[in-house]
């Protein structure tokens, strides 16, 4: 069994953008920009943003931070969105989720121009990706991919089992691994809370991605041995064994599973760190205009 | 075994949309319109931009065919896409594909405004599809799940293998029919050229959508009883058998695989007529400005 090392894969990925970004800045393109909205005081966006922004530090990138409290009105979110489409100095920005109930999402995101929309969350850009013409991929996915190339894990003619079909990763990391691509061409069964015997679809995955949010959900007994899986939950329970109180918890119960695995991520330090890094790699496309021109 | 009859499902959906335009019309809304662009002169494709022109009248809706050369620029294709955005009078329009190797289908189609792409070809559509946010989806995805409804064949928690993965039909059924939606909840597994054991997959399906366009690729010893079976191909083949020397060949050898299922589509009389009534659908419903207000 393997460990697939998502922490060292998101930091070779930043040093590689550090790298990338001095590189074009000495050819003459200005420094890539990434800004970033977000509303209200939400502990788990603070820390998102935060370290999304730190990230950028770190790889040479400019950010700017744009605050509005909890009751900003759908108008002023709109104009802010605006006024970021048309900042020439802005390569990318992102909208941080959940917004208050009083925002309509998606109004928000539609208005995103799709060039900057480096979350990838505008609907052109998901469109883009089915139709397989360039497009911003969003992070857990984007992140996902990057690790099996990284680890040569064979994905064609290969049986992947995706559990959980959120918008942000199961859907999408169904359609990629379907696609007639290099990192595609799995046959995909996508699997949800509707599914029947679920254990006769795990039990003949050569590949499990597992995204539906419930702590050590997939068990020994339900996937065979030489299995590759990919644990995107990350789940805040309760701990004593740790100082502050809570631990992070995948969707797997890793040591029933890992020793069935020929590769396994861990949580944390598996999926979770890559997403960072896949945003700073969009801000970069975008800032070298290579998906839109 | 019953068989899903396409073309009286199709009749029906047509006379809906007659009355509906009537009904409309009467309460002060404009005739519905839609337009055509046709280049060159494949017979395949008259054929198709005929019927299609036809089937408007029989509902009442206003058509126009826009006719370019085989040799037509981009330039001059993308100035008549313009041209019918920018008219109100047209509620909808198609480019009629394929086009010629010399015009990038692509920026052909996402040139096309999205409120009025009633085809659901531009990525915007198709991201929205994904999203389950408002959207025209395609002719022919359409045109089954409305069959499946007709028929009351439920859907939810039933394991539905999909067999090929075309932007057209493939791609698009994997993603409706996997969607939390009443029409969806299947446990989808898409499989494709680069599927090993298929047949392992086929054997467990309740639900086969064969659209590979390999005649008779499907057989009887491929399925298990009672599934339903939505046959997508229509191959023109040779033949002794009618007086124009062709006849049309689904990706199902029928006469194996029919009396195995609870419901089976022809070819032809299954799939096909149902595609033009899709289409109508999308138009009446930009007219009536239900997707994008």
């Amino acid at each position: 069994m393997q460990l697939i090392d998502g922490k060292k894969i998101s930091l070779q990925l930043q040093e590689e953008i550090a790298i990338e970004v001095k590189k074009i800045m000495a050819s003459g393109i200005k420094q890539p920009h990434l800004a970033a909205i977000l509303v209200g005081n939400d502990g788990g966006s603070e820390t998102y943003v935060a370290s999304k922004i730190k990230a950028c530090e770190n790889v040479g990138f400019k950010s700017t931070l744009i605050r509005f409290p909890d009751n900003v009105s759908e108008e002023d979110l709109l104009k802010a969105v605006n006024d970021l489409n048309n900042n020439d100095d802005i390569d990318g920005f992102i909208v941080q989720l959940p917004l208050p109930r009083h925002i309509n999402e998606h109004k928000i995101i539609e208005a995103i121009k799709p060039s900057k929309d480096v979350d990838g969350f505008h609907p052109i850009n998901v469109g883009r990706m089915v139709l397989n013409l360039p497009c911003y991929v969003s992070a857990t996915p984007y992140g996902i991919v990057h690790l099996l190339e990284k680890y040569k894990i064979e994905t064609t003619g290969k049986h992947c089992v995706v559990i959980g079909r959120s918008h942000i990763v199961g859907s999408p990391m169904s359609i990629l691994l379907a696609k007639n691509t290099e990192l595609g061409n799995c046959t995909v069964t996508l699997c949800h809370s509707k599914t029947k015997d679920l254990i006769s679809h795990t039990l003949k995955a050569d590949i499990i991605i597992c995204a539906l949010g419930i702590p050590e959900f997939l068990k020994g007994n339900m996937v065979k041995d030489g299995v590759v899986v990919i644990d995107v939950g990350t789940t805040r329970v309760v701990s004593t064994e740790t100082k502050s109180g809570f631990k992070l918890k995948g969707d797997v119960m890793f040591n029933e599973v890992a020793p069935k695995c020929s590769f396994i991520t861990p949580v944390p330090g598996g999926v979770g760190p890559m997403t960072i890094a896949s945003l700073l790699k969009n801000t970069l496309l975008a800032a070298k205009k290579e998906i839109y021109k």
